[in-house]
């Protein structure tokens, strides 16, 4: 293993499982290039050399005595800092929450993927309070976009982005509300896995919009995205929101190829209102999967508007205490938003939810014709930094409010998606949603995994000089 | 059966299913009562005299061919007029509502009395959209207390209680979303039943408050209750939050007698605030019971705050449209309130919500150390016709918003309550609240079937002229 920093985690556990490197040897040449390169991208707010070195060294002496280590023995990731931490304040990104008692112990899905021989190595970047699409964060400056440290890593888990595409970690865990996974995967040119509303827990991470909020993988494989999900997956009794839905491994069905899985692309809403090369990836994928059907996914726009909807009063609901106290700790961008939120009436937000029963209702019909249904995630590439306004079909628009056009109306109702990235030319990224029926992680993985092999989607690591 | 108007739905069901009267007989003489005595009370709405007379022929001809004619075989009853009624437009009471095309069938549980032998002989009065206390309807006029024509009914199931307490049927439906069975089956010294959240269906019926809402009997005796009870619980796949709760029937063990349950009256909150008399009637059946146990249900006061933001909130949810299109239409008190609940922010809503969730666990846990609590279902006897404040504890307070003190608290998170009349002397009477833990409407009917028999409680005719 010549270059880490480029080897998948698969490649890593594997090198690690056959003993041709030392899980010491990956961590310490992994914390050396976090110090060599971050810098300049500024994804991660903690880095946990003491404690990732004494675990490669558990793990090591674990594989000298013979024991199982696990399938990502000795593969190093990091973590959003919207997740616990054992010893560490939970930050989500706030000025506010540094004052947070550290964590006693570490979040569920950090413990599973460490019981697969994976290694904490900090904790990333992100949007405050994950209120975000850009990963701008006030407090501790925007995490940039690896491929053009001029532009926006998007948010809010950009540093999860960011991390993965500068080639630090193969593997990073991130949070998506309203598209935060989808929109980093998509302008830092990663795979990003939103899997199904209550299918990994949520235990030991501080929310934001309890009905929406979803937790999962960043990384430049589609293998590594099922290695991870199927190290997290499973029940937990200490998740706010438990499913009883078992383990069902999706990495055995991973390279079965596409079959005769039925494929649309959504027409309609998420065929206008962005730049045309986001729609070009999306037909570019569309035509590699062999599809020639086009899916009008019903009143998107109405469950968008939904979404924010909720989002603002809910978000509202849970900070309204430290907007009270402590409303000038904010960044002003979050505050607003939040005390707008604060001040929705209360019908408008039952009418969303009602809405939202009748929209899921709806939307899942479709599944009855198609199996997977493609989708932009974003309505453009990476903004640069810093950049208030875009312009999106002729009409000016701020840009922070308007980069979750497209994952929005489809986090609303919880469905499973496999974020892709399509590089259409030399310029940056475009991203594309591959969208399942609720519990079907294998079949927009197993298309995900198709497109990569096929060389339509890739996350190669970023260059830096 | 000399004089139908103090028979009980038992002593008519029995003398019909033993061919000592007829339905048609029962029926003729109830419209007959109802032409005559109604016009002072102003409990019906609607007299449904041919679909009766014809129901009746009907049950009388199943009986001469010898078939099973139920368990209320001849029994007249009436409903609130939120219930669905085929031919009729669903009035709740309001104004606006007479303009709705009419209801294309029976709501269920009018189609399960019937089932089981009874029949509809009209539909009853109510306070506008059921957010009342008080039994007043500013277009139908307010249905009277039968026992003093210048008191009030109660409300908002005002003609359910008034028609019950008036001897023009033995047996109403009402609803009952912050104590809109308990008030009037209280203010007119009836025997009222509010089951668990779920238990009966709703399917039919003009909702409210959709997480509050409940369904049930009120009638002059305890069996009556039961009976009705029985025949009308169930699943329903109709219902709008069905449960799968089968059949309990409650009458087998209705005269089983208190055994070893453990009652206790509420302290604190429900022993404060009201007329002493209403404190007195409580004890009285403490004594009764040989209760010397005082439950202390906490944070009740917060408990009846929260339920009034969401009737309110969630009342204006319902009504948003009607508010705006047609705001003269509705009676002003209601309006007003409705309005003002359309301005609350959601996040107290949400907050709201949350704390019923803690506080229901909270009260569930009394049910480890007793099996009923009692409470007043009312602070003071009915006020007097268009009296708008009253003195509860040396405080002035408006009349319309203080009724409901101590059984918000309680349907709130949805415990069943058996509702039972008290007369401490010549006076109107009081009621008392038999609060069970859920699904045990068996437990608090045996208590209160105890105390009937034992003549604690009663439900007379009231005299007229």
């Amino acid at each position: 293993m010549e270059d880490l920093s480029t080897a998948s985690a698969a490649e890593i556990a594997s090198a690690v499982s056959t003993k041709s490197v030392s899980a010491r040897s990956v961590v310490a040449s992994t914390l050396e290039r976090i110090a060599r390169i971050d810098g300049r991208v500024n994804s991660f707010t903690d880095v946990l050399s003491d404690r990732a070195l004494a675990r490669a060294d558990a793990v090591d002496a674990a594989r000298q005595r013979g024991q199982a280590i696990g399938p990502l023995a000795g593969v190093p990731f990091a973590v959003k800092n919207l997740f616990d931490v054992a010893g560490l304040p939970t930050r989500a990104g706030a000025k506010i929450n540094r004052d947070r008692v550290p964590a006693e112990r570490d979040a569920t899905l950090i413990a599973r993927l460490e019981a697969a021989g994976a290694i904490l190595v900090g904790a990333l970047n992100m949007g405050e309070f994950a209120y975000d699409f850009t990963g701008e964060n006030i407090h501790d400056g925007p995490t940039r976009n690896p491929h053009d440290l001029e532009h926006m890593s998007g948010g809010s888990s950009g540093g999860s982005g960011g991390a993965v595409a500068a080639g630090l970690v193969p593997l990073t865990l991130g949070s998506d509300t309203n598209g935060s996974i989808r929109v980093p995967s998509a302008f830092c040119g990663c795979f990003g896995l939103k899997p199904t509303y209550g299918r990994l827990s949520r235990a030991g991470s501080f929310p934001f919009v309890g009905s929406l909020d979803h937790l999962g993988p960043i990384a430049r494989s589609v293998t590594d995205l099922a290695l991870a999900y199927d190290a997290m997956q499973g029940p937990d009794p200490a998740d706010p929101v438990e499913t009883d839905r078992g383990i069902e491994a999706v990495r055995p069905t991973l390279d079965a190829g596409i079959g005769d899985l039925r494929v649309g692309v959504a027409g309609g809403y998420f065929a206008r209102g962005g730049d045309a090369e986001a729609f070009a990836a999306v037909q570019h994928l569309g035509h590699a999967l062999g599809c020639d059907r086009t899916v009008d996914i019903p009143e998107a726009a109405r469950a968008r508007a939904a979404a924010y909807l909720i989002t603002a009063a809910e978000g509202a609901t849970l900070h309204l205490d430290r907007l009270r106290s402590r409303a000038e700790d904010f960044d002003p961008a979050v505050r607003d938003r939040l005390i707008a939120g604060a001040m929705i009436p209360a019908p408008y937000l039952e009418r969303a939810q009602r809405f939202r029963r009748h929209y899921r209702t709806a939307v899942l019909d479709l599944f009855r014709d198609v199996d997977v249904i493609l989708a932009p995630s974003t309505p453009c590439r990476a903004p640069r930094l810093g950049q208030k306004t875009f312009v999106l079909d002729g009409v000016e628009l701020p840009v922070r409010a308007n980069i979750g056009v497209f994952t929005q109306p489809i986090s609303f109702i919880g469905l499973p998606v496999a974020a892709v990235p399509v590089w259409l030319d030399d310029g940056l990224p475009l991203g594309v949603q591959i969208i399942g029926a609720p519990w079907r992680e294998d079949v927009v993985l197993r298309i995900a995994r198709y497109l990569e092999k096929e060389g339509h989607v890739r996350a190669p690591v970023a260059a830096f000089a």
